[in-house]
């Protein structure tokens, strides 16, 4: 590892604007943005994927890459993506800091408390939360409806018992009513956090976010409560973005961790646009498959903050294709057992051809990313590559897991012609104007492959309520399994003929969207039988074992 | 401010052994600890109080100045002291690093999340507590009672409707059962980590803590729940003493905060002896006032760690003496109205005395600071200096917070006579071999005045169990009123004849002691009315107003 001040020098950073955490992290100031105002920005590559395996497909390990092979090459290039949430690392092992050779560093601190971002934002969310229950047991002036309360606690820790529980039990402890804990990543205090441009746009979406609602029906608001202050005051430093590298030197800004079903699953605004000024290539991410990720990515964060896309690599393993070319898809039902290994591919390049597709709908140029496994065969890669031939997509195996820059010097090669050549035409699926309905409609039909929504009458309701109250202009959250593009996770390959069912509506007024779920949205995951903790060691010098 | 590079080489620490968060604040390495194991230590400096009025007399104040004094004179002077919780700041207005010339900076970091110790304490805490569920939820094996489990969650924010929850609710979601939460300065693992000497120690303790007792009435630990390399992880920084100064450039050592009530309330060994070996005298403070906090400091943290006090400086202020002297003692009870300042002033002097001759019995020099307010007259100051010239005990008045170290001058003159001159026996009030009962009992009789204790039958039974179960050489840990020597807090001066009420006892078997509660003892906080979170501001170039 680098210093991070000199990883700071070599990004063209006057270190004056940095705050060092330790040797090897950093924030960025405020003023290093302002000062950055006027350079020209660089290019922005969004990497996705197809529909993944429960293990995932390699996105993040791909962003690292590719950003350390740009980086080889010589190119300005910042790989912006998202910081680890700290539940999940003691649930299901697995960091979010890559893995292999294309890897962030320092990984323990980044996958532990990081510079604090993730401690603060529930502080945030949970002084709101002590605000709420204080004004109800001092007199409820602002007339709560207890039982309307949305605005839940938080914290950053997988702890099933936390999701419904119900508070202010007891003599003098306030008033009994129901409530519940979301993981901290899915508060909406993260989404506001990810998406504001600046400190003042900040508060001005904490003012909005509303909490519930009073006995007469109207929304109570976090500034009707009079948070906004002392919760913007908890993030000051959140807000920041933060600088590391990865293990070749490659300078990351690894900023805010939505997400990826009730929130929008992209790293922040601020982090991407200050990445912008200070690289010519910029390597980002956005959570699940491309159906959910790139939507949301396009729809939501592009939209909200006028950033465009000049590219999109989409992921593909060959574990993945064989896993929607499987079992109980609607294109090919046939059981795995006994069908060859490679039909079972080739049934599952219809879900390749759909994510293909999908992403040049939005006017961005298309590459895919083979992530290498090492019992992949010749024959099995030759064919994705076929496939992707006659789709006129360019695609190529990266070995950035095994050999880190290296690995993807083809893969980097390629895309900086497809950048240097592809027409380049970013639009939004959607109109601001159109309904939320047609909105739902518009991802659901050309986007996922299915015939439109069946609403549940509350959901209905919400939608209408939401036009009525002026909120028809907001983007949609789309909060769905990323398993399939249906709303069934078993359903793989490229299903058609289905109806997605909208089980519930719900406004984030801060973050600015209307999320809309289809099934049961988990905001608060559980430990498995055995936990990740459990096998974690750390010595009497403080040398960590396990726990990436 | 100075760069805290610039005060780390002013102290005589090596660089090397520092990790500076930002540029103003640092955490110290086990490595600079090992690296000066065989320095001699300096001379430790116990500052208390009086019995205070519930605006605090300004102990953390005096222990700025004082050691700002000792600096300006010359003197290799630290001060080691507690860092602030986040939840009261938000809540009653006013943060914990001194006001006026005697101040600790940067203040707004260290009284928001400074460098995330106590998020990270939050975070352990709640880990054990979500594998505690986590094991009742997947079939319980350790045969876990769900009803006598006593391990709370915890969060750094004052909210009372968190007091008393049910979790579990709803389907899939674990275990029903009542729990609740504590404010983080209350979590056991904050004592731990105070009370702690290295990863090695902090581990052992953590593995010691009982969360609960299975249907066999055997205590369940947290290493039987597998859950301490986890949370020693999530520890692995927080251990680490921080470093930071006054406005004057006096270094200050700032880690841990326990309450004083449920816990000790002094600020970390691993901090302490640190300084220990960088200064010829370190200040450090106690919570509460002497009856209390130095009562515990001695008996508790001098006791499990080794450390010898040299001095004791106890912090009296007009208004305080006023206060014991005012209404309701047992010594005078006659009403203020009417009754001369003078006389009420020199009641008061009733608790001032008890506590002079507390602290002499533990063979510790006393000298008297009397915290000067602007209303004070020169007798009402000159009075208290003849009483305590009576009482054989030097005493200065202190001007440190409206002129800094220069107000503290003859405060530290005279401290480092007292250090010179006086004769130095210190002992605990009682031995290790003590039952519990006696060891209450001493505390009552020779240290609060009183008769002796009277025991809620389950308050007895549960010292009978711990004594049966080989926890009788623990010291123990009262949690009482601060405002009384009894368990009255309207009870004021220097009351006799009283009994104190044991409603009930706990084992704290990780930071070692047994809590014994005198009426009801609060562990989490609410907010007022009006809290002070509505009151702050901050300004679009993240400029904090009204947070301290």
């Amino acid at each position: 590892m680098k210093p991070i001040i000199e990883i700071a020098r070599q990004t063209g950073i006057d270190t004056d604007y940095i705050e060092p955490y330790g040797k090897y992290k950093a924030k960025l100031e405020p003023e290093l943005i302002e000062q950055l105002r006027d350079q020209p920005n660089g290019k922005l590559v969004l990497v996705t994927a197809i529909n993944p395996t429960p293990s995932g497909e390699g996105k993040t390990l791909t962003s690292i890459g590719l950003s350390q092979s740009l980086h080889a090459l010589g190119v300005r290039a910042i790989a912006a993506l998202r910081e680890p949430s700290l539940g999940p690392c003691f649930g299901m092992k697995g960091g979010a800091t890559g893995s292999g050779r294309a890897q962030i560093v320092p990984a323990d601190d980044i996958n532990l408390h990081f510079t604090g971002d993730i401690h603060a934002i529930s502080s945030a969310h949970n002084l709101l939360a002590a605000m709420i229950d204080n004004h109800l047991y001092h007199g409820n002036e602002l007339r709560i409806d207890p039982k309307r309360i949305t605005w839940k606690r938080t914290v950053d820790m997988n702890d099933r018992s936390l999701r419904s529980i119900v508070t202010g039990l007891g003599s003098g402890n306030g008033e009994v009513r129901e409530s519940g804990y979301l993981i901290t990543s899915a508060s909406e205090v993260m989404a506001i956090l990810c998406l504001s441009e600046h400190m003042a746009d900040l508060k001005e979406r904490l003012a909005r976010i509303i909490i519930g609602y009073s006995y007469d029906g109207a929304p109570v608001t976090a500034s009707d409560l009079k948070a906004v202050e002392g919760m913007a005051i908890l993030l000051r430093d959140a807000i920041k973005p933060n600088l590391v590298q990865t293990i070749e030197g490659t300078p990351v800004i690894l900023h805010g961790g939505p997400f990826a079903n009730i929130a929008h699953g992209c790293s922040s605004v601020i982090g991407t646009k200050t990445a912008l000024k200070l690289a010519d290539i910029v390597v980002t991410e956005a959570g699940f498959g491309a159906e959910l990720g790139a939507e949301k990515f396009f729809n939501i964060k592009c939209r909200q903050s006028g950033l465009t896309p000049s590219a999109a690599v989409l992921v593909v393993t060959v574990k993945a294709l064989k896993y929607n070319g499987q079992t109980g898809t609607m294109e090919s039902s046939t059981d795995s057992a006994g069908v060859n290994e490679i039909t079972t591919l080739q049934n599952g390049m219809a879900n390749l051809r759909r994510h293909v597709r999908n992403l040049q709908s939005f006017g961005v140029p298309v590459m895919v990313a083979i992530n290498h496994f090492t019992g992949d065969t010749e024959e099995e890669l030759a064919l994705i590559q076929e496939e992707c031939s006659r789709l006129g997509v360019p695609a190529e195996i990266s070995h950035v897991w095994a050999e880190g820059s290296a690995g993807g010097e083809a893969m980097a090669h390629r895309l900086l012609h497809l950048l240097e050549t592809a027409p380049q035409a970013f639009t939004p699926l959607y109109e601001d104007e159109c309904s939320l309905e047609s909105k739902i409609e518009q991802i659901i039909t050309s986007i996922y492959g299915g015939e439109g929504a069946a609403y549940a009458p509350a959901a209905r309701r919400t939608l209408e309520q939401l036009e009525a109250q002026g909120f028809g202009h907001l983007p949609v959250c789309m909060a769905k399994t990323p398993y399939s593009f249906t709303d069934q996770p078993r359903l793989l390959g490229a299903p058609t003929g289905f109806t997605i069912q909208v089980t519930r509506v719900s406004l984030s007024a801060g973050a600015g969207f209307v999320v809309v779920e289809t099934g049961n949205t988990m905001t608060m995951p559980g430990l498995p039988r055995v936990p990740a903790a459990e096998r974690m060691h750390i010595d009497a010098g403080g040398t960590i074992d396990g726990l990436f």
